[in-house]
């Protein structure tokens, strides 16, 4: 397998994280974001969406289920997108340890949990979005910092909320689900940009402890082989 | 079954196809959201991210996994929320017809395509982030829609790419699965807000295919209970 992916995003951080609990290896290659590598010809037939990250899988190779039909070219490499997605297929494909509990109300929780982040706070602080904030709509700095801070001040309190309805020692249960690999990154971000986060205590409760392991640390950005 | 949604909102339509598609019964309860009313405090314990749509199921009521200690209040509902997480439980509970593929990679490449959209597109383009827009950056109404339609058309020619190169009946074979139901929502809002579309062909081809069936048209905006 090979992980197309840059130090410092975190939705690379969270496919890190799952690769890592997961025990499995894999080729690093970095792409840089910020010099906008990922928009370069170089990269436009593998990064569909110009976004980090992808996951190329030799297919049938731990696809697990016979035939590679779905997410491939036809020849023999699948180019995997989207970080939930791509954390999802590695929990099919390689159940142990599970990233997902396994009744379907837990699934659903953790899903939930997961999309909180990334579908509420990380899009809209995501580095084309800034750009298109400053470039287009010409906002000033201490503007567009306000608004990367409301998001995720806002929207770590709605995970808050979730996480003191039901405490446990990660956000769900006793083991690192989906929902701790997209929590974990997204704190490396608000604190990044000095975002509050005395309001999150349980939050942050959380993510003290996934800090403690291994999967999380050895994979956070400072200790990447790109990270600057 | 309780559905906590409202007639415009793409995530609570989402949800309705996949219901329709499942043959499931429901319960319809709106939101006004346009008019603030999922801010106001009779909402506050039932929406814990002020964001539709909300399933509420009864625990133990074709929850399929036994016991209720996953998504719910320790009561007798769980209250779910989250379109995609929502999808992907009533999948797991209520199997026939599977909105997912069942190969790892063919699972992968719906998801990802759905979170193009459901990560990528509507997160921005979100009526809360409108108005902080319009209230807090003071952007004038035609930087508004002209924000509103690059994320549609940029996103949407992601999209467009991925059904090219491997064109099918609906975005992944040939029966509706997840991305399908997330696609043809996001369709509803481009044209609403007037967003170029002649650049994505296969898209709505897929988009066309879709409506002609009755899961998605009997349950797009116009035909809801709360329609305007």
């Amino acid at each position: 397998m090979e992980l197309i992916n840059y130090f410092r995003s975190s939705a690379s951080y969270r496919v890190r994280i799952a690769l890592a609990i997961k025990g499995l290896a894999y080729d690093y290659t970095s792409v840089h974001l910020a010099n906008s590598e990922h928009l370069g010809a170089a990269w436009s037939g593998t990064l569909p969406a110009a976004l980090v990250p992808v996951l190329k899988v030799a297919v049938g190779d731990g696809d697990g289920g016979g035939g590679g039909d779905g997410g491939g070219d036809g020849g023999g490499d699948a180019v995997l997108t989207q970080s939930m997605a791509i954390i999802e297929y590695l929990d099919e494909t390689h159940p142990e340890p599970p990233l997902l509990p396994r009744d379907p109300l837990g699934r659903a929780r953790v899903r939930a949990l997961a999309q909180d982040i990334a579908c509420e706070i990380h899009p809209l602080n995501n580095l084309r979005v800034l750009r298109y904030l400053v470039r287009e709509l010409k906002v000033s700095e201490d503007a567009k910092n306000a608004w990367y801070r409301h998001w995720v001040e806002t929207g770590l309190a709605t995970v808050e909320r979730q996480l003191a309805a039901q405490p446990a020692t990660f956000c769900h249960g006793d083991t690192p689900t989906l929902a701790d690999c997209v929590l974990v990154p997204q704190i490396f971000n608000a604190r990044r940009f000095e975002a509050r986060l005395d309001h999150v205590p349980q939050t942050m409760r959380v993510f003290e402890r996934c800090m403690a392991l291994e999967a999380f640390s050895s994979t956070q950005p400072s200790k990447c082989p790109d990270a600057e």
